[in-house]
């Protein structure tokens, strides 16, 4: 397999997409390099576990709370520890202040530089937590105020729209999971020549099919909830798509009323356990006359006509691998419709949130 | 005032929306009996203090999910305790078990029925924690499984949409913080009148400009985004709109490259801080050229030419009072799109899922 290098800036202007186009091309290569760092994310864990850490809190925005929301189901299943997601407004708008001792709390950005979770992190660190920045800049002011810090080295991002860096956000949290509960990295063995698969899967039919779609909907449950949630921001920001998100769960507590035979539904699922729970989804979509397009979970996919396949890794590693063809989706849909996906409307590459 | 009596169950066919019309009118009378039975929310936190609670656990789905992301809010900010919401999927479905001891886990749920919250609840308990449920079903299997029980006592909701039942549970949640604080609910001294009002605010004219949206944005930020969520969830569910609620962080973080003047923005302010922290926000709205609707909060409403005015409260209290004229707008929505929101496509009052 031919693994290409990673992008350098440049200056010269560039053909809208190519920006994304590289980066999604470069995951697998930026997987592999993670893979070989793992002494380093070693070295934090054995910091972690001189601490006796009672529960994980997680703090992001935009495409690394994706992140956040992969590493909360980790933290549960493999560590078995509780594990929450922190609304930053009560600490930087409202002035909380909680008792955190015992607490890992994990701060996520590629940029290291949103103003407010900076805020919220050294607010952390003063309550009384163990503080670990994991982001894409070791000089930024986030991995400086943070006490532990991992760099996912995914080289620089110039598309606005994330897709390297999360991958890369996802594989570090994987392995300080997989370094603190003691294992030894095994199951990602093969990750690498996945995701070089996962890059060039034929999506081309999808691209076509959703030209027109005016909305779509994109559901998961347990392990691919956070890739539908991804797969749904890139095709907002780069498609100016209505794209809404919904655990297969909550998809049928009220928001399923709105899906019909004009509302496209992608259906991650991560096989397993996240496999089984959506089988009913998917009884439900059928129903209400919607068309369903199965990512994933060959077995899932044989219940439905349209299918993008994904090289199969276990369930915990499938975010790594399922999120890379709905990257390539969202890019062909940008590009189909005239937009430039490495530049979206209104964007910036750092967002300063207060 | 004149505040109607609660409904009772009946089972002739009624005219369409006629029972979410009924138990939108029914919530001021509902927040006063609430507030009237504050000795029961007091034995429950004379429980919860024999306890050494250090962090608190919220579990539900739909309307109720945004119940507790507001408990979340108070949790943090009034008691300054860590809080989360709970992933269900990875105790239900992967099997995973925490210690939760010096956890309160607090499930709300309307219905006190579905499958999944149960059994969560039941291993929360196993695994240690206080278990509090949350209902507007004493006899449930949800309030027989918990160790306590606060009865929302909201009477039968016929609508599919619920309405009363959210407005109930935001009040018994923020009755057992009160409580739990100490303090003595004089904050709430006026809420009845206020939601009052708030359900005879005239919404007509966004009706009206609505009545062709494909998709609508809500946003809110801190005490707000709750009530951003509930309203997209209602609008999706009532009149089949692809409506997005995003925090107003989150939505300059990617969603906004889809909002252009075809996207219709309700803004949802608290007032205080929620209201400053998201006064950026309609900023770029504004550069977008997207419309922005504010709701509450006079002063973020005078930079926009579409208001919804509600009658103010005590920032903390303002979803139970905020959320009232959004339901009405689904309601008028759905009428005015020919649908009937006591009966959306395919949804049932409680939701089985596993």
């Amino acid at each position: 397999m031919t693994i290409t290098t990673h992008s350098t800036p440049a200056l010269e202007p560039t053909a809208p997409g190519s920006l994304m186009r590289t980066e999604i091309s470069e995951q697998a290569s930026i997987v592999e390099s993670l893979l070989g760092a793992r002494r380093a994310v070693d070295a934090i864990t054995a910091e972690v576990r001189q601490h006796d850490i009672r529960y994980v809190l997680l703090a992001a925005r935009g495409s690394s709370d994706h992140a956040a929301l992969y590493a909360k189901y980790l933290v549960e299943t493999v560590l078995g520890l509780s594990c929450g997601l922190a609304s930053m407004s009560t600490v930087t708008g409202y002035g909380a202040r909680s008792d955190l001792r015992g607490v890992l709390w994990v701060a996520i950005s590629q940029s290291g530089g949103s103003p407010d979770l900076v805020a919220a992190t050294a607010a952390a660190g003063e309550a009384g937590a163990l503080t670990l920045a994991v982001t894409n800049a070791p000089a930024s002011d986030l991995a400086g105020v943070a006490q532990l810090h991992l760099d996912i080295a995914a080289g620089v991002e110039r598309s606005v729209a994330a897709t390297k860096t999360y991958t890369a956000e996802l594989l570090a949290l994987w392995l300080l999971v997989d370094s603190w509960v003691g294992r030894d990295g095994r199951l990602a063995a093969g990750l690498p020549e996945a995701v070089a698969s996962a890059a060039v899967v034929d999506v081309s039919h999808i691209v076509n099919r959703y030209r027109y779609a005016a909305r779509i909907v994109t559901t998961g449950r347990g392990f691919s909830y956070p890739t539908a949630r991804e797969a749904a921001l890139k095709l907002m920001e780069t498609c100016h798509v209505a794209a809404t998100a919904f655990s297969g769960a909550d998809l049928l507590h009220g928001p399923v009323a709105h899906v019909d035979g004009m509302t496209p539904v992608i259906v991650v699922s991560p096989g397993g356990v996240g496999g089984r729970l959506l089988r009913p989804v998917l009884d439900v979509l059928d129903r209400h006359g919607a068309e369903a397009c199965v990512v994933g979970d060959a077995l899932l996919g044989a219940q439905s006509a349209l299918r993008i396949p994904v090289p199969p890794v276990v369930e915990e590693l499938t975010p790594i691998v399922q999120i890379v063809p709905l990257q390539r989706l969202a890019l062909g849909l940008a590009l189909s419709r005239g937009l430039d996906p490495d530049r979206p409307r209104g964007l910036s590459k750092v967002t300063s949130t207060l």
